[in-house]
């Protein structure tokens, strides 16, 4: 899941990742989490913040981690 | 930083919360948090769902814990 989840966008915190994804890729990186996902033990949560909503987002405390190697997406 | 998220809102995933306050209450909150958190330790992140984003939420696998002694908010 969180491999998945890094191929299209940049992890944030331990178990929530950020993905800027047009509607294809929304698709491929749904059906594959969906997919992998162990449905047993996995929880799998989405949120769709449109532009204002990624705006206001607000961060405090230790740095998000972000891989400066793969290209940032925010 | 728990506690005080569970007296605003509901714990939807180990580290996630949800919490639907008015302006007033989310100032509380967010003070709160803000004066209890360790900040070389805790990362916060606040974002904001308006009513569409939070009806287009989408949830698989495990459910999410609902602690039914408390009021339920979605």
């Amino acid at each position: 899941v969180a491999r998945a989840c890094k191929d299209y966008g940049v992890r944030v915190q331990k178990s929530v990742f950020e993905c800027q994804v047009g509607q294809a890729d929304w698709a491929r990186l749904r059906d594959r989490l969906l997919s992998e996902y162990k449905s047993d033990e996995d929880s799998l949560r989405f949120y769709f913040l449109d532009e204002a909503a990624a705006e206001r987002t607000e961060h405090y405390g230790v740095a998000k981690p972000v891989n400066l190697t793969e290209p940032l997406i925010l």
